[in-house]
Formats: structure tokens, C-alpha cells, sequence
């Protein structure tokens, strides 16, 4: 079977896809900084898997030395490159970091991959690169342009790819668009461990229903949408991490350049997860509407069929199943994982 | 007097900018790896000055403890970025070495910048950061989306410290969008030296008209111009130099980001600057018309009434002058620095 090198495998997206990897058969390599996670989030991937990860590295993709020395000791065939800095606020507070990190990264990987003659990627890109739709649904061909430093690190790391793989056609390139992931392994045992205050609705959420903090900010409650409050394509990161899997299989299959959004194509907005999020726990999210958020957009949902078409794939995790799996692991788990 | 530093120094903008720095009275210190320039350019800067360089050191932006001996071992006041790699084609094959000796050279210069609390940079952009213009003369305010690897570098670039500057108002930063500078310094001291193969026009013309090379190939004769051939907005490279000079005192003056375009205003044809280059040389160039490039552009000039604005600047040097210093330079030095 294939030997996958997953760079950020302890993150949240990454620890996910690594246990749908085992599942099926594959032997993978980690390599994690643990800049953003934590050594336990791969324990428990080889628990859940009931397989052992073929090896993890502590390295940072910076370092080529180090990705030299992971890419001669592992026969690695694919790479699937989570490695990334993620939070929008922190990126405009500390561009130069965000830019180092992602695009520095990226190019010291492509370059240690392509020594090794491994020209086989799945990268973790955005729907942020869409910046601000003129519409909705989002398809893969419409404009981008994203409105902060991070989405434009995601969208300059889609440039390098792509002008990569034009330069030598023996490069296999996925460029996976993610809308918004949430939820847990139905395990409860991995999940999404932020550091501090979460960046994203769904973990605030939890934390709040679990009592680590006491209200739910809603930034904007006049947005012309439904009920005035964004909406946003909410997808099950085990959805997710299921097209990883199906994103590596076909790069095994053709090469080339695949730009895919993996959303559900479906948008709820900021009460209804509320609402969901009330049944699944039990608990009541107290909430208050406040002022928009610069930067946000009304709205954002794919159109997800394209990932259908080409990869076989759709997300069929509804919205009251990321509840219930994000609540068994933060009421599990209410401090996230262990140091 | 204040002192800058120059990367890129010895190069062919940078060394024609340190003489317009030493004859204003500033002092100079230049950062130079040599990868496509030659210690000579600065001896030659020095004897023209009349001044020497407060100090050159040879080095790779990317070396970040190498900068930081430099901003320790001088009291520098702002920086002149140049240091980037240049040619569309071998970005375009090569576009991993592009990514990392540009972006990661310029992060890597961003972040010792501030780490010494240096925020005034002066850098050297391109006109290729529009793309294909929806129409002539391009403004600052047209939308931009380069079209090759190169291009993108420096888009990229100018995304970088944009979002520098936004993230700490203390920064000062000039992006100045050249058009095609062209022409040599009226000593013929230095000038344009291209290694290998020229990938710009004046010096394809330079060396076919000293015998160097036999003929001269002008992409598509069939464009929507007056000619049928391409038109470019030239711009001497001793204006372009100058420019620079009025963007450092602009930045002492002022924070924040300003972009210009530093270019004539006037557009000239492949056959223009042939015919102008074979008056200014009294030697024949000859050339055949063959098919278009993919990548290039009917017309690109710039509206040039920001720069004369905002840094009280504008191109005085026409046509002919820069056809003659650049025959000076060519005829005097036929295979250019010597090693």
C-alpha cells in the first residue's frame, strides 16, 4: 500500500484525515511542529485506527534538512500538506509570520519533494480565496481575491503549485477549496484544540455550552440573509478528511493540476447552528448580536459538484451530526487535549 | 546624511540608483549575492560618484543572520529592495527558485528590517503586476493579476509589505511599478549585462548592432499598434534611478504605502526603438518579424502623473538618449563587466 507524508498530521484537519488514511490501508508518515497541537492527537489517531502511524517527526517544514532526511528514510509517495498557520486575526496583526510560515513552507516542501522525485500533493487551500463572492453557490471558476493575509497566503500557495506543476507535467497537484469545517471524530476522542480563544463559531460554541466561556459574540445580526446573522457551508471535517483520501487516489490515477471545493452545499447561518447546537448538547448557548466583523461576508456556500464529478466524493454528514460529534468531544474533552 | 541600504546593488537599476544616491550625498551600503551581477558594476559606481560606498557586502538576502550583521554593523535608515531574480522564461520553468529567492528573500529582509526597527523601504516593482491592462495609459488605481511566475513574485511582494504596513502604521513604503527601463549611464561606465541570452529588447538590439549576435527576433507583427508591433513604455534608466532618490526622501517625509508607476507616459514600438537604435549606433540591426510570445501584451504604457505628483518626479530623457548611452555602454564594454 502507498506511504502518505501528512505535514501537519496532529492538527485538526490533519489528525482527522490521517485516521480515514489508516482506515484505509494506508501507511502514513506524520511530520508536526506542534506549533498549533499537540503530540496526543496522534496517540489517539492510532487508537481509534487501531494501526500504527509507520512514523511521526517533530520538524518544521522549513527545514529542509529535516523534510531530507523524513523524504530518504520513508519510501513517501504522496503528500497531503496541512502544515499552515489558520488564524485570519493573527495574520493581519503579524503578516511577515503568516507569509514566512505558509509560503516559505510550501516552497521549501515542493523543493525537498521534487529532489526526491515525490510530485504528488493534496494541499489544504480555502474558500477564503474566493474573498468576497458575487454570488452563490461558489464554483471553482469564479474570481478570487481573498480580503486578509492568511487567505492570501492560501491563494499565493495555489499560484506556486499551479505554476509548479505547469513547469513539469509530471507533478499531480489537488488543490482542495474548504468551506467550513466543523465537528469530531463520532469517537469524541480527536477534535478541534484551539490555542485560547477560539477563532472560529463552532468551538467558541462548544466551549460555551460547556461552560469554559460564558456568551457567544454574533458579529452582525442585519446581513440580508434569512435571519439577518452570515451563513456559512458547515462540513463534517470526517467529510472532510474522507476527501483527502479520495483527492489521493485520484492524483495516483491522472496528473495535472484538480482545483475542487469540498463543501456540503448547503449554508446555515449563525442561529441556526445555535439552534443545532442547543439539541445535540442540551445546553442552552447563551448568545448577543453585535457589530460585523470587518472582513466577513454575508454569505459563502459551495457549489460542491465538481468534487463529485471528479473525485467521486460528497460530504453526507448533516448539521445536527456536527453538533452532536463536536459536543461529545468538547464535553469528553473540555480542556482539549492533554499536554 | 542619512545612509540606505541597497540589495541588489550591484545589478543594473541598483547600480545606476547607488550613483544617484552618492552624487545626492547620501551614504551607501550594498548587499549583493552576484548571482547575475559583478563586483566590477560597484568599482565603476565609485569611480563615476567620485564617492566611495559606505560598504558592500556580499550576501544572500535569504541569510537572515548575514542581514542582521549588516543592520548591526551600520546605522541604516532605509532600505532600496532590488534583489530579486528577473527573467519571465526561466520563471516560468523554474518557478520554485523564483518563489524562494523572491518572496522568501524579501520576507526574510522584512523581518530583520524590523527587528532593527528599520520600517522605510523603498521597493522595486513592475508594470508585468497588471497583467494584460484592460486599456492604456494603466493607473495605479487598474486592477492587476501578472500572467507569469515572475510576475506574481512581485504581486505577491507588494501584497507582503502591504500588509506590513497596515499591520504597523510606522512603516513607510514606496512600491514603484517600472515600466521598461532601458539605456545605461552617459559615461558608458555601466549599463544593462544581461548573462547569457538577453530577455529584453535594448540589449538584443545592443549586441546585434555591436556583432555579438547576428539578428534580432521581434515577437509578432501583427498586433493592434500603429506598426504592427508590440509597444512599451521605455524609460532610461538613469530617470528610473532618480526616481528612486525622490522616493526615499518621500518616505522621510511620510508613512504609509505609496504606489507608483514610474514610467514616461509615451509608448514606443519594436520598430521605433530599432529604427532610434540605428541612428543613435550608425549601425544596421537587422531582424525578422516572427510569431507573437505567449504571455506579451499589444501595448503598455503608463500614466506617469502620480509619480510627478507624489515624489515631485518625472522621466526627462527621451528616445534617442536612451538609444545612445546604451550604445556607449554596449560598444565600450562589447561582453560587459569583465569577471
Amino acid at each position: 500500500m502507498a506511504t502518505i507524508l501528512v505535514t501537519g498530521g496532529a492538527g485538526y484537519i490533519g489528525s482527522h484525515t490521517c485516521v480515514e488514511l489508516l482506515a484505509a490501508g494506508y501507511d502514513v508518515v506524520v511530520v508536526d511542529n506542534f506549533s498549533n497541537s499537540k503530540p496526543e492527537a496522534l496517540r489517539r489517531v492510532e487508537e481509534i485506527a487501531g494501526r500504527k502511524l509507520a512514523a511521526f517527526h517533530r520538524a518544521d517544514i522549513r527545514d529542509k534538512a529535516a523534510l531530507r532526511e523524513i523524504f530518504a528514510a520513508h519510501a513517501i509517495d504522496s503528500v497531503i500538506h496541512f502544515a499552515a498557520l489558520k488564524a485570519v486575526g493573527e495574520s493581519v496583526a503579524k503578516p511577515l509570520m503568516y507569509y514566512d510560515n505558509n509560503i516559505a513552507g510550501t516552497v521549501a516542501l515542493a523543493e525537498v519533494m521534487a529532489e526526491a522525485g515525490v510530485k504528488s500533493l493534496v494541499f489544504s487551500s480555502s474558500a477564503t480565496v474566493y474573498g468576497d463572492p458575487a454570488s452563490v453557490p461558489i464554483r471553482e471558476d469564479f474570481p478570487t481575491g481573498p480580503t486578509n493575509p492568511y487567505g492570501r497566503t492560501k491563494w499565493m500557495m495555489e499560484f506556486v503549485l499551479s505554476d509548479l506543476a505547469a513547469a513539469d507535467p509530471e507533478w499531480r497537484v489537488a488543490l482542495l477549496r474548504y468551506f467550513n469545517p466543523v465537528g469530531a471524530h463520532a469517537s469524541g476522542r480527536i477534535g478541534e484544540d484551539p490555542n485560547g480563544l477560539p477563532n472560529n463559531l463552532m468551538p467558541y460554541v462548544s466551549q460555551v455550552a460547556v461552560g469554559r466561556l460564558p456568551q457567544l459574540r454574533v458579529f452582525g445580526g442585519d446581513y440580508p440573509t434569512p435571519d439577518g446573522t452570515g451563513v456559512r457551508d458547515y462540513i463534517h471535517v470526517v467529510d472532510l478528511a474522507v476527501g483527502h483520501v479520495a483527492a489521493v487516489r485520484r492524483l495516483a490515477e491522472r496528473p495535472g493540476v484538480l482545483t475542487v471545493n469540498l463543501g456540503t452545499g448547503a449554508g446555515y447561518s449563525v442561529i441556526d447552528v445555535i439552534k443545532a447546537f442547543e439539541k445535540a448538547s442540551g445546553r442552552p448557548v447563551p448568545y448577543e448580536i453585535v457589530a460585523r466583523r470587518p472582513g466577513d461576508v454575508a454569505q459563502c456556500y459551495a457549489e460542491p459538484t465538481l468534487a463529485e464529478q471528479e473525485l467521486g466524493w460528497k460530504a453526507t454528514r448533516g448539521i445536527d451530526e456536527m453538533c452532536a460529534d463536536a459536543w461529545r468531544w468538547q464535553s469528553s474533552n473540555p480542556q482539549g487535549y492533554p499536554d
